[in-house]
């Protein structure tokens, strides 16, 4: 059973039940809107990847702004993106089991549905899969371009799978996934750069020995929010699958910005709603949104428009406000918007979304309940 | 909607799907057993804390045993083990706002509810909800013997909430609750010695207080898995509230024993069912649990009689295996129980436990799907 929605629509901001996953919608919507106007001026195609918001409601925003369907990053997420009226969903990612396998190709079946692989033993079982079914998967092969985790290396293993995946009249070649999870954090946009440069080496070396043997890549796809620009620049990729540029959090705001004044600029648009419950010593107030109410893994969150307090020492279900010296404790019962350290771990933790309009002009009104209908869907 | 269970009842451990939260019974009903005896050995009551496992059936298991009810941290999971046939819940936090409130006073028409409070405000709106609801509730004053979170300087500060509870027809007075959380951590058994020590002098203090203006405290709360013998022996504390001695994680294996052989020894008893996902290169290997599948705020999970293997460098859905090098890389598709660092915030990542006798034996069958009912339980 899901828990009880923490707000009813109409609600101003300040009578919603905490903690509350928050969307402000305007932003979430100029989010949208921005990368969509940034990829076709580009020439690229978009998917947006769903393992941030895991919301076919959200989905359904950025095909309508112009994106060719989503990518996530389980089997049980592409799933509830199809169930949810999503009609062309990638799985990022790999495959294995029986369960799995025979759940996608169910899949492939109701929608257009894509999966990578880095190993031949994982062809053959996705195209027996695909044949019980009578359905048509297509597959890409990852490729390692630096992130170190899954993947083979570019060049002649990657063409050997390749020409695995288009000799069965189950498969369907779909091309390279080349996407550089640990560039996406780099601080310095140098760094950045330097990274997708490199990435793109073993992509063009992929694709010299594809054109060798007489196959096409139709799709070249990768990129994050930290350095889709670069694949975009590269005249190599031509799909960016950036997630979090949807909601931003704080540790894509302590990247450094990349030069430059023709890049979309993303705005905060996802929030944990606390509430102060203790605050007995003078420099220090005890929210109630811990480690199962934020995803922390890359760094604690902020605190929105109180540059005065920061946020440490989080526990289960509290975390530590330090009041600068020229700072405002915050009294018990105040409520304060917090910006997620990482917004992927932090939506998975919730059942409901609040999304709320007028945020930025100081006030706040519940539009919308939403389900996180993908959260928990690890399978 | 919850998620699909990942098993069903009768199948054997490896055919269960991946990511899975896997309890083994046997292990787990040996912990609950000697915890139980520990605390009746002692003379003590027994209250876990079932902010660990968020399930009824579990904590049905621990009132069996002789546990006097159960201990949480937040209304909507107190709801939750009402619904679920536990007749008396303690939820050891501070409660705010009106909704939640309200819920906690309606709660206390159905089942004996208690709450800790630090400050006067909170007193009054406890009594003012209850007095809606015409319901009783026992509050209990939190003191910070250490942990620098919630509750108030014990002595003065306490004795004087003590009797703003104990003056209201609403309320009842139940004494102190003097839990340091921290101190469970602290990895050499003498610092946690002295950590509880020094915390029994601000519960010894307070209780004096306490006399001096005649109220008896019939609960002096506290003590969790890292610590519990101490405030058992310190003659001070009479109810023992430890959560993650159900399930034991990594961290608390960390921690050095305790010299002596007449303390309880816990098992592990819960794991993530992982499966390889990819295994490009020889001394290393990727796994389909990351951060969406594991707790890893404590540090990072081992995986169970593999101690060959090393987990590290989580993503969301991707964790990577170092293999030592006199170790064995393990197959694509192969699957492995990993122990989760932290057991409280791995268990609220999933719908569904999948319960498994005979682990010890090496072998392993499913028994029983049980959902984490509280998960997500957030207000």
């Amino acid at each position: 059973m899901p828990s009880l929605p923490p707000a009813r629509a109409g609600a101003p901001l300040y009578e919603v039940d905490t903690p509350a996953l928050i969307v402000d919608l305007d932003a979430m919507e100029r989010n949208i809107t921005a990368m969509a106007a940034f990829t076709t001026r580009a020439g690229m195609r978009l998917r947006p990847h769903a393992k941030t918001h895991k919301s076919p409601l959200v989905a359904a925003r950025q095909i309508a702004a112009g994106a060719v369907g989503q990518c996530c990053q389980k089997v049980s997420e592409a799933q509830v993106l199809v169930e949810g009226g999503v009609r062309d969903v990638l799985v990022t990612n790999q495959v294995w089991g029986s369960v799995k396998l025979d759940r996608l190709a169910a899949l492939a079946r109701q929608a257009k549905i894509g999966v990578c692989v880095d190993a031949a033993e994982n062809v053959d079982a996705l195209a027996a899969a695909a044949r019980r079914f009578g359905s048509v998967i297509e597959v890409l092969v990852e490729i390692d371009v630096g992130g170190k985790r899954c993947g083979v290396r570019p060049g002649a293993a990657a063409v050997a799978l390749a020409q695995r995946i288009a000799s069965s009249e189950w498969l369907t070649f779909g091309g390279l996934q080349a996407y550089f999870g640990t560039a996406q954090h780099f601080r310095s946009p140098e760094e950045r750069r330097r990274a997708i440069a490199d990435a793109g080496e073993g992509v063009r070396t992929t694709l010299a020995g594809l054109t060798a043997v007489g196959l096409v890549a139709r799709t070249i796809g990768g990129a994050g929010t930290g350095t889709f620009q670069h694949e975009a620049a590269s005249g190599l990729w031509n799909e960016l699958q950036p997630g979090s540029y949807v909601f931003m959090d704080a540790d894509y705001a302590r990247n450094e910005p990349d030069p430059g004044n023709l890049l979309p600029r993303f705005e905060h648009a996802l929030f944990v709603l606390a509430s102060v419950m203790s605050a007995v010593a003078g420099n220090r107030a005890i929210v109630d949104a811990g480690h199962k109410a934020l995803g922390n893994d890359s760094g604690m969150p902020t605190i929105w428009q109180r540059g005065d307090l920061t946020y440490q020492q989080p526990s289960d279900e509290h975390g530590t406000l330090v009041v600068a010296p020229d700072g405002r404790r915050p009294d018990p019962g105040e409520k304060l918007l917090l910006v997620p350290g990482h917004c992927d771990p932090t939506v998975n933790l919730y059942d409901w979304y609040v999304g709320v309009r007028g945020l930025g002009e100081g006030r706040g009104q519940v539009e919308c309940i939403w389900p996180v209908a993908a959260r928990g869907a690890v399978l």
